[in-house]
């Protein structure tokens, strides 16, 4: 079913890993269908990898250890696979300015260096494409950037990191501590030897990142996130969650938010928070992902699938190289990436969030009274107080309504210092209807 | 922040009921935002609507009764909010030879003469896009037609139809009959004075054509769908259902599915199915949508958000509109549809199903081994076998293994001409695990 009569796209790999190696064979074993799908056959031409001799696996004749060559060698479309800032930004702005399409799952790279890259792309009218680089096999970032081209995103919020996502899922149903779970979580595959780019929040930030500069038409980088990890959390949040029909789960939040004077700023932010169990994201078990997205006229939307692995994350890498592959033989590109809207990122301590906080205090008569002042003084308002006798002491829980985040951590801190406030137990962002 | 380097797109908007309401209004409204996003602006050329009289509402010298003329006029992309048959196909099929792209939510004559408007849009190089045809605002045509585009999607099932789902929503959370429950939605304006191509299926199985071809790159129309309704759904199937920890939903369901000879087929269907009340299907209420897909690498993946309404609709049309401009002024085209699979249609007798049958039996020995024959003879497998007393009958309750849907059918026929058997009291389909 191959179509002969179109000259093929040359395609370079670079980086051959679980992902890489599940493109590979897709290319090399669906190649007829590829080829009808495209209007013409696709052709890997190399494969960069660091130790050829390390990969008897793939075709030997392919491998080069070489990939800045393999780059600047006679291929059409470059698609990357190999991860982390340099050297990868060099060859694939290379590729970009040579008119070379680029597919990458590079997500820390487009968090930090998406406007460069995306500026090349322009400028030579090369492809970007990189629905790999957030939530795997869900379909994203194309909905965001195409199918909601004429609507108006105001929030897209989700769980776009699969091993936090585990642990705090077992810590849930188990009970057991972060550090044991963490432990599990590794043996079983779930987390890297160094877990810190997944729970102190890192990948999750580098999304955030990506999705927002999609959603908002503006250019944010990782570095404009808010980002608190979950190592954290322990038992005893996530006792409290339950204990108020709630569980905890590291969401990266973007919003359009309106500034006093009426114009706009956005937020993006990665923090754990306490959900009711009946919100759609509480069910998300497991490396699951899933994200929400409002917009002003389509409503609220659910987008659900696997996060990561390497069929999954190779099938969001195929669409894309189809798609480029497909611009490239018809003569056209994708959409171009729109920064036009250039909304300044408001910082987290302005950003109107509401706090769930459980403390233990003493149990005499003028307690709420006292910890209810210093709310007020802070101006922020409190929208339901829970109180619960064990002993001497009485355990109080406050959820407030939503106030700028600077003002609760204010508030948090100056009622830590009471006297009738035994213990801080726990204190965390919430999202989600009041039950 | 308009582009005034470009010459402007223009667009003719043909009908103007509560979806092109809503396009017009935002054309009008965020001209400059939608001019940054495409890279020039978009000029709102006309609106054919068939009583300009009628549209105080509208700009006046925007309007015509003659959307004919409309078409052939200096347009360059065509929105068809009209929907039927005739005369749109004409007017559509003019506008794609003539190299305009068109955009439109008219699933009747996708589902019909999607191949004619394909092929007129493939040789004139103009775009023909319809994401507003299947699940209202929910992204999933481009996903399915471009995301996916490098994978391989062996089904798709979902809640397509939102009238139907509020009726039988209604009906398992009130306990009424199929007949109170439709009169309710007609008032509430869920449903139409004229229920058929809601209820009897004929709106879910033009969706169910449209994703079928889409995934797996066939040719597939309205009457390729095996369509049965919801309108012989009563109240003790509801009850038969809910007995078993189940609920009763309209799904279109489209599968490949392999033949004896290892070579493929694709079912498409439409018709109520139970499945259990912990599916995510199942939590999907009201007029909501919400489709699965499987692929084959990216797994599971799942869709949700509303279906119809004037908003929800027009963030599909404008989403397209706004693609078919960008290629428009980028000088390139979306991605052309691909029927090159040609897989041939199964007949439903011939696509494996699994039933749910409820049964009041006499109260005596050896009834069950009379009925298990019957299966036996047919060669339908039984999964599963609950037997309750009352009075002089008993209710029997069997699940089938999936077997074809006409032996299944048999099977059912023969079973109700037993003597032992009082009244076949429900038959249903269902899909998802067996509890």
């Amino acid at each position: 079913m191959s179509d002969d009569r179109e000259a093929p796209v040359k395609v370079a790999l670079l980086g051959c890993g679980t992902v890489g190696g599940e493109v590979t064979r897709t290319l090399l074993e669906h190649a007829d269908e590829l080829a009808a799908r495209i209007g013409a056959p696709v052709e890997l031409a190399g494969i960069a990898v660091r130790r050829p001799d390390k990969h008897p696996e793939l075709p030997q004749h392919l491998l080069t250890s070489d990939a800045g060559a393999l780059v600047e060698s006679d291929v059409d479309l470059v698609v990357e696979l190999i991860g982390g800032i340099e050297p990868v930004r060099g060859w694939l702005l290379t590729a970009l300015r040579k008119g070379k399409s680029v597919v990458t799952g590079n997500k820390a790279l487009l968090a930090e260096y998406g406007a460069e890259l995306s500026a090349a792309a322009n400028e030579s009218g090369a492809d970007l494409y990189y629905e790999a680089a957030v939530a795997g096999a869900i379909p994203l970032l194309r909905p965001l950037r195409e199918s909601l081209a004429g609507d108006r995103i105001t929030r897209v919020m989700g769980i776009v990191n699969g091993t936090t996502n585990f642990i705090l899922s077992a810590m849930d149903s188990t009970g057991a501590s972060y550090g044991e779970t963490l432990d599990e979580a590794t043996r079983l595959g779930y987390a890297e030897a160094d877990p810190s780019a997944d729970v102190d929040g890192y990948d999750a930030a580098s999304k955030a990142a990506i999705l927002a500069s999609l959603a908002f038409h503006t250019r944010v980088t990782a570095a404009d996130v808010h980002r608190e990890g979950i190592s954290g959390i322990n038992s005893s949040d996530i006792a409290a969650a339950r204990r108020l029909g709630r569980t905890v789960k590291l969401l990266s939040i973007c919003e359009r938010v309106e500034n006093e004077d009426g114009s706009e700023s956005v937020s993006a932010r990665v923090h754990p928070v306490m959900i009711p169990r009946g919100h759609q994201l509480a069910g998300v078990g497991g490396a699951m992902n899933a994200v929400y997205v409002e917009a002003a006229a389509a409503g609220e939307l659910m987008f659900y699938g696997q996060g990561a692995g390497g069929a999954p994350t190779a099938s969001a890498v195929l669409g894309d190289l189809v798609s480029a592959a497909r611009n490239r033989v018809a003569g056209g590109r994708g959409p171009r990436e729109s920064a036009h809207a250039a909304l300044p990122v408001r910082p987290m301590g302005r950003t109107p969030t509401r706090y769930h906080i459980s403390l233990d205090v003493a149990d005499r008569p003028g307690v709420l009274a006292q910890i209810a002042q210093v709310f007020s003084v802070h101006d922020v308002s409190i929208a339901a107080v829970r109180q619960r006798d064990k002993h001497s002491t009485a355990s109080l829980v406050v959820v407030t309504h939503s106030a700028p985040d600077a003002a609760l951590r204010a508030t948090v801190d100056e009622i830590s210092k009471l006297d009738v406030v035994r213990e801080v137990v726990s204190v965390m962002r919430v999202e989600g209807e009041e039950s």
